[in-house]
């Protein structure tokens, strides 16, 4: 099934609701850094991100560093930001460590 | 313990002794990149290097997408390749699917 890309003005609304993300300079992703204690716990968040990720079938750009995790979500089907990327955010910010 | 960086010749050695390593251009650190069946493969292998990575302490700097993951290794405390890069090297190669 295909996923519709936003519009400009759902994805206005939508970053409003993730002040911690950033919108990437293209416009067609958003990106989120996190720090964590060390490397175990910087793992440990990506491993369970990982497995909603492959649940949902919606998998991140990632990047780590020890305990540095830099996370970019795009949704390729829709050549940009769908809903799926919103929900994805939105589940990582609920398991990131309160900055 | 601080950790000796390699010498040239010693870094040649290693890297004729690891064909599917290539250096990076500042001849700091070195490079794979691995192509998996999937999400699930992939990450699974991250995570078989991640808990060898925490016990030697030696931790790679990667990227991944999908089935795609990047590593790079370099030791910071040596400001370039050690005989630790050349040992989490080895493992990777030990565990990465046959090209």
């Amino acid at each position: 099934m295909s996923i519709a890309r936003l519009t400009d003005a759902e994805r206005a609304e939508a970053l409003a609701a993730l002040p911690v993300w950033h919108l990437r300079e293209d416009g067609l992703a958003i990106v989120r850094k996190l720090k964590f204690a060390d490397f175990n716990a910087a793992f440990g968040f990506m491993t369970r991100v990982a497995i909603q990720a492959d649940k949902v079938d919606h998998h991140p750009e990632w990047f780590n560093v020890y305990n540095r995790v830099e996370i970019t979500l795009t949704t390729h089907d829709a050549s940009g930001l769908s809903r799926r990327d919103v929900e994805m955010a939105r589940f990582i910010d609920a398991i990131a460590p309160q900055a």
